[in-house]
Order: structure tokens, then sequence, then C-alpha cells
């Protein structure tokens, strides 16, 4: 077990949501970071007492000029020399709007120095076929798309920014290029491809990357790992957390790459070559490490839960919402007491070329 | 080296100011908690680009009110079965009596199984004869102190709560038996003690703590350490997180005791004894060796910093400004890169009978 960060001092501003309780959004992701060893600055945009998928919560969102005003504080005590961002869920069209002038000052401030500024940006707009934000804040997302250095959009997100009907691998890649090609973002990730494929039965899912080549073609690779059959609510905040610092790992070990614009890999590097390909199978072990173990505490803890309901003298329908109120609870990611799982977890699913 | 959390499962609401970039109040209070295994609620008062040390910062407090919707968005959805409660800086009287409304109903919860909740309270009100928060916030923590198990006052604030001066050892030891006697506060550490003595020169600080006996007499301990000639903030707030974590593992350690109200010893164990005084040990240990690479890395920065001001063309107003913020956030305290001072700090030195 080695206590080495993987990374040199990283100065990291996300900018995501926070919940009093559980584990999503920046309370998630900000913990994940910090334990890979970064510094990170944390910019709220909720604080909600809990997440969404309870049906019930409590809090406020932070305004677009709230969020303005919090850059312009950073600004003005010299605390902007971030040298990476992360980008989540961002309340609205006006915020969303703010948060792409801070990410356009970054760039600004590093086109002296290439590859000193890197910008990862989860495009949170919904997810199997439902849009979970208002129609204006597409719009938003695709015009600050073009500053974003690796995205990590969903398989719908991955539609609704490409255009392209995603229902097999070849649409799939259509999309991936399409994206690299309009919007010239470099490196991209979907999650939770649910395709299926010879490679990845239905029990499957998948992960597809790619690093555009110098002509903006697609580099895809995908790496398959077994499905489990519960939904956690976060799983997309830790993802990209674990992929700004394993993708920063990797392009520190590739030389001279860090000095790159958006550090992009030369068009002789193979797909399953690329860092990005080397920062998602850390990604994805760390994740299904942790789901597994979230997974079993999850399962014994209904155990427990069920037959207390059972017990309760309420009705069906009391009982119905209380279910699934603890089932949200029991369903948050363990991660504190799981913290080996990030720094060192055991890669079993590798990438391959589509 | 010990990857195994020192505590079993345990739930912490804690209640602090949130600082965009820096490290104090919940930004440093959640990640040491967490990094020693707890499962934090983290409830921010207060959401600021940086800390007010830097004499200028952006942001929002929460309203009293908002408090008050985000505990009960935690009730309504189970999530308020908290272990132990840690609470900072809290803006206004307001406020505060909207936490003590919390620590209240969570205490009438666990009248049915003693020692099953604890609050560890940081009576933020001001340093050094200075008073930082509002004239009424003082009388609102007079009457919520009967509900702390462990207050954690600097010598200023235990002043303000016990009406006795503190000029030497024995009128510090009339402060803490005040404290115990009048509000029934069972543990008390009173942090940054400069009082001088034969044991403690000048350059040394110390911590004085006491476990109350049965009758409310206090059993003092000290533990002097070396001081450094620098002022960290947020050392208040990673001194009370370690203190609930490292009293619960001394508490766990303690056969029968963590079913027992407050988790008072009896009568017969001796001051440096105590699981109070264990922990406290632990607690110095852990801030002594990050305050010393804090320190060194700042000076190292300071060097740079100062070089860099010189050579500006600009007043010499403008170049104290700078290097006020400059500084301000070299000394901002380092703890992503030394979580192992958190979980396995060397214990130089040990509690001794006042």
């Amino acid at each position: 077990m080695s206590s080495e960060p993987p990374v040199p001092e990283t100065r990291v501003l996300a900018v995501a949501s926070h919940v009093v309780s559980g584990n999503v959004g920046n309370k998630i992701a900000v913990f994940a970071m910090q334990s890979l060893g970064c510094d990170v600055a944390a910019l709220n945009t909720v604080q909600f007492s809990n997440h969404t998928g309870y049906k019930q919560w409590t809090g406020t969102r932070v305004s677009a000029q709230e969020i303005t005003d919090l850059w312009t504080g950073l600004k003005q005590s010299y605390l902007d020399d971030f040298d990476m961002m992360l980008t989540g869920y961002i309340p609205g069209a006006e915020a969303v709007k703010a948060v792409g002038q801070i990410a356009e000052e970054l760039k600004a401030k590093m086109q002296s120095k290439p590859g000193s500024f890197f910008w990862v940006l989860d495009p949170v707009m919904g997810d199997n076929g439902n849009l979970y934000v208002a129609k204006d804040v597409v719009p938003e997302y695709k015009k600050l798309m073009g500053s974003a250095d690796l995205i990590l959009p969903n398989q719908f997100e991955a539609e609704l920014l490409s255009d392209v009907k995603i229902v097999d691998m070849k649409s799939l890649e259509e999309a991936i290029e399409t994206i690299h090609q309009r919007y010239g973002i470099p490196h991209i990730i979907i999650t939770s491809v649910t395709l299926t494929h010879p490679d990845h039965p239905i029990t499957s899912l998948s992960v597809v990357g790619s690093t555009m080549t110098s002509d903006r073609r697609a580099r895809p690779f995908k790496i398959v790992f077994p499905a489990i059959d519960a939904y956690f609510s976060g799983t997309g905040d830790m993802f990209s957390a674990l992929a700004l610092v394993r993708m920063r790992e990797a392009i520190m070990a590739a030389p001279g790459l860090s000095q790159t614009p958006s550090w992009v890999s030369s068009d002789d590097v193979a797909p399953t070559d690329l860092p990005l390909a080397k920062a998602a199978e850390k990604v994805l072990a760390s994740m299904n490490e942790v789901l597994h173990k979230t997974s079993r505490q999850m399962e014994q803890e209904m155990v427990r839960v069920k037959a207390e309901i059972e017990g309760l003298d309420i009705g069906q329908e009391e009982k119905a919402k209380r279910l699934h109120l603890l089932q949200s609870r029991a369903n948050e990611l363990r991660l504190v007491r799981n913290v080996e799982s990030l720094r060192n977890p055991n890669v079993e699913f590798r990438a391959k070329k589509v």
C-alpha cells in the first residue's frame, strides 16, 4: 500500500452541487480528489439536505450572480491559479453561462503556457431519454463546449450534443466523432453504454472513450465491465472526479505531453495506449470496488430495513414511501471507509479497440 | 502504517462555515473527519470565497431559517440519526438558536440510549480579547451550553463563558470549574493557553482540559508543546474535528463508557488517564505535524512570493496588500497531502497533571 499521492500538487476548482447528507456532486467529488492529493476549491452550486433521488429535499440553489461573485472573490485574492477545473451539476442556463465565463478566463490566462489548464466537464442534462434540466440549458452547454478538454456525457447527453441517435456501436462512434469535429473537444468518455455486442452481454456495461487525432478523427476504445443490478446516485460525479486525477497522472507519465495543448497524444498513439484509456481503466477499477462494497452493505442494510418497516403499524402507502427513502439512503456510495479502493485499485478491466 | 479507521462507523453532523478556497471551518473539519473514517453530513453556514483573515472575501451567509429547513429535510428522510455533532462558526444569534434546537432534538432522541449522542461545540465568539461576533450571540451560546458534551473555547471564550479573568493557572482552573458547575458541561478543552509557568516557557503553548467528576469538580490536565512563530487560520476547526474522532476512539477503548451519559469517567480516574487526555494527546500530535509541514512549505513559498512582489512596478501600499493576501494563502493548512499525520501521528507530548 502506497501513501504517495498519484499526482504532484494539483489545484482544482470543483463546481457542483452540495448535499448535507450523502454522497453526490461536490460532496463525493471533493473528497475523492482530496484523497488523491489534490488541493480542491469547492464552489457549491446548491446546498440541499440530500440528493433529489429521495424525491423530497430542502435547501437552496446558488444564483448565477453568486457564482460570479465567488469567482471574483477568488480572483481578487490571487486564488484563481487553477491547474484543472471540474464542473458537474449547474442550476439553470444563466449559471451555466457564469461557469462558462470562469472557464474562458482560466483558458485565456494559460494561452502562453500550453497544457497548464485542463477542464473536465460533466454536461449534466439528463439520462435515459429524459431531460432533467430546463430546456434552455442545452444550448448554453453547447456554446461552452469549445472550451472543455474532456467531457463525460452519458449516452443520452452524447445524443443531445451530437444530434446522433445512438443505437449501436457504429452510431456511438459517429456521435463521438461528431462531438470531436463539431466542438473540437479533444477527449470524450461516454459513461454507462448499455448497447449489446458479442463482447458485452446484457449484464455488462461499457465505457467508450476517445482522444481525437490532429484532424479531429475519433480514436475510440472501450472498457467492458460487469453491471451491478442496482442504481447508485453519484456514480457520475465520482467517475469524473477520479477521471480528472487519473488523467493528470497518465499525462505526467507521458514525456512532454503535459506541455501540449489539451494533452492530445500524437497521431501514432493507438486508442488503447492513450493516457485517457489508462486513466479510464484505473477509474473503473476504483468504481467497481466501491460499487461492490456499497452493494454488499446496501443488501445487508435492506434486510434489516425491510423487516423493520414490515413490523410497523402504518398504511401501505406510508410503508412504500419509507422503503424508498431508506433504500435511497442505503444506496449512498460508501467512500470514506474505502479510500484504499480510490488510491490503489486493482485494475481488472482493460481498454480494447472498438 | 495502518489503513484501518480509528473509529467504528460514525455518523457526524458538522455545522460550520464553508470556504471555496482554503482550509478553515467545514472545509477542513469535514475532510479531517472523513479521513478518519466518519460519515459526515456537512451543513454549511456560509459559503465564502476564502476565509476572512484575507481581509476581503465574497459570498453569502445562510439564514437561521435555511439551517432549520435543511434540518427538517434531513428529518423527513430519516437522515437524522447522528452519533455525534460538531459545531463551529454560526452566523448570528438567530442561527445559534437554530443550531441549539437541532442539538436539543438530537439529545431528546437519545434519552433512552445513554451515550448514543455526543455534541462537540466550538463556541466561536472571539479571540485575544476581541469579540468577532455580534454581542447578542454570547447570551445565545450561554443558553445552549447545557446541551454540549465537550466544548473547546480559546482562553478569551473561556473567560466569556465563566466570567473569570484568566491570568494564571489558578484562575484558569477556576474558569474550568465554573464552566463545569454553571452549565454542567462534562468535558472542556481550552486551546492555546499562553500563560507562563516553569513548565511552559514563553515559546510554548499549552492545552488545558478537564472531565468533570460526579460533583462537577474539575479534573484538569495540561499538555505543553512548542509554539510555532506563525498564525494559521483553521487550527481551531481542525482541532475540534480531530478531538471529536479521537474522543470517540478513546471512549471505545474504555469498557462500558460509551453507554454512559456524556461519556464521563468515574471519579477514580486520574486527570492524565482520562479518555479526554488521551484524545487530546493524539490531536496535538497531528496538529503539531501538520503545522510544522505547513510552516516549512509556507516559508519556502514566501521567499518566492517576496522576491516576486519586490520586482513589481506598483506602489508600497499595493505591495503590502498583495503581500498580505499571498501570505494568507501560503498559511493555509496543508492537509490533503499529509493524511498520514492525521491517521497515525507520532505522539510526543503527554498530558500532565496541572
